[in-house]
């Protein structure tokens, strides 16, 4: 049986299916219909208040019983001056003029807010917390660990996957380059900017080869194709982000659902532009604009703050031009399916998949 | 049986496994290994003669009753300056002086090369003939298929897939962005400079999904799990450029085999500093001093004929850091074992996992 396997009995769920947090995207129904269909939902609370996390656990336990995941980012050091925020603002200011936008403050809390996660997830006692962006500190995960909850990092390389398994981490999410939305590095590797951007086919099982934690493959798998692969590479299950946001489940705009539906595989680019830090999206003004810039983009999250009130502007307004569109490198396999659809549909293909075997 | 499907079929060949044609690394006893362990060999002609394609030939067939491919790379228009030219010449004078070269004389007769290969092709009837670098005119696609051959054609988008198909291509390698050695992409794509750097598992199913012809999977693939996770993709096969580059059957050098089994999978980048198209290899310093370069690098043939020499004499010599060392991203999958070993070995593999299933 494919789907019985160390990361489903680890997990204690049916299905080696996880729900990438998606922060800003992900909506209790889509965590808890992910759950409910077998799979782990996951509250993407990246950046997310207490409140709002406490609030997304309660209602997702209203709708499952099944577990789920939190998904958090790490803190990181970060060295912008404030003459590069400077002249971002300055920048950026003709698009606030548009939007009619203020000039916002900003308010750097990563670290505190990251704490005071961690202590409601051990308060609330989620079985499963996701890291992006790094790794824990050797307490963090100690206490997550004596509290029996399931700790999982995200690697882009090999290295990344290596260190993720030194500090304890139970299991690694391999992200390949055709992932959506922010790449997960943390370490400075490759000789280009780009850092680690290893396609999913040679990732996984280089990783898999390298670590004995269970590996979940992630970037490019929208469907029981994707799935089934993944495991013959070795990966013990999978995680999707675009297959998700798209579900009518998500809190993704009908600009973002729309645009992903009808973009080709050769749309997406990776760009720091929005946040600070690279993430895979479809190309519009804003980034090309940014080309143009002569500085160095502040690093997240300032730029992330720097850029939200006018992507959030941008999007009620309906302009895709002005905000980010996260999307992996297969939109043309997106679906408008919700999420319990989408996972029947991905089950019943790797049924018919593994019968003609 | 995995083994048995249209491609196979198509090609009266055991496995669906397709060793690439790497020009300038493959030799006859490589390709007729290949075949006989029940692959399809593939000679190399892009850089050859009329002379050399015709030893080649001969060679594979007193190694072989098989069937193998030719592959030839397709001319393409190009608007290089001689004032571009000058500059490069002059960029690359150091490097010429350090190791007692000459500067080369440019000569271009590649559509007179390209013609004489087809004519070859179908006057040896070899059986199966593939393209990189674009689709050729619709009069060689008909005298190739009136002679009974298999045209194979190699895509690196969706778009450019359904170009393919469009052509009358028999069958089309969907290359991904992990692949090795020169990107085939023909169409401006993409909104980066790269065009479609599309990975494999994101690539394979969306041109599965456009096209009706067989798709042939390439890009990170290395071994029994990359190769059956392919054809769970929808691929029909698969082509393998850098596992059969290290295997001791090619012409590689021993400098290149060594650098490729101690890379990491971050150690390539993808850079149109040797020949003027963009090819993915090992960083060294060559490439790192051409980030430099103030002017627009020639185009291919030219600036591969430009840098020929000093490639030649630097691997010679034993200099990994002025020579090309074109490599996919799962070096660390490489293997020194010889083709039929590594047939072999794939084969058992898929077995293994068949078994499991």
């Amino acid at each position: 049986m494919w789907s019985d396997n160390q990361l489903t009995r680890k997990l204690k769920i049916q299905y080696p299916i996880i729900q990438a947090g998606m922060a800003g995207s992900t909506t209790p129904q889509l965590v808890a219909a992910v759950s409910e269909s077998g799979g782990l939902g996951s509250i993407g609370a990246g950046y997310y208040t207490a409140q709002q996390l406490l609030e997304d656990i309660t209602q997702v336990r209203q709708l499952t019983k099944k577990p789920f995941a939190v998904n958090i980012f790490v803190p990181s050091q970060q060295s912008t001056t404030n003459n590069q925020i400077e002249h971002m603002n300055a920048w950026l200011k003709p698009y606030r003029r548009a939007l009619k936008l203020e000039e916002p403050v900003i308010n750097i809390n990563e670290r505190q807010t990251f704490e005071r996660a961690i202590d409601i997830i051990i308060d609330q006692q989620i079985k499963v917390c996701s890291f992006t962006f790094g790794i824990p500190n050797t307490d963090t995960i100690k206490r997550l660990k004596n509290a029996g909850i399931t700790v999982i990092g995200t690697a882009t390389s090999v290295d990344e996957a290596i260190a993720n398994e030194r500090a304890g981490i139970d299991i690694i999410v391999a992200q390949g380059s055709e992932a959506g939305g922010h790449r997960g590095s943390f370490l400075k590797l490759g000789p280009k900017e780009h850092e680690a951007m290893i396609g999913t086919m040679s990732l996984v099982p280089q990783i898999v080869d390298a670590v004995t934690v269970p590996v979940i493959a992630a970037g490019g798998i929208m469907d029981g194709r994707g799935v089934l692969a993944s495991l013959v590479l070795g990966a013990s299950g999978v995680q999707m982000g675009t297959a998700f946001l798209t579900s009518s489940d998500s809190k993704a705009s009908p600009l973002l659902r729309e645009s992903i539906i009808n973009s080709k595989e050769t749309d997406t680019v990776v760009t720091k532009t929005f946040s600070g830090k690279y993430a895979r999206g479809i190309n519009n003004q804003f980034i090309e604009d940014m080309q143009q810039y002569p500085d160095i983009i502040p690093e997240y999250p300032i730029q992330n703050q720097l850029t939200n009130l006018i992507r959030k502007e941008a999007a009620k307004r309906g302009n895709k031009e002005l905000t980010h569109m996260w999307s992996g490198q297969s939109p043309r396999l997106a679906t408008t399916l919700n999420a319990s659809a989408l996972m029947s549909k991905i089950v019943n293909q790797i049924d018919t998949l593994l019968s003609g075997v």
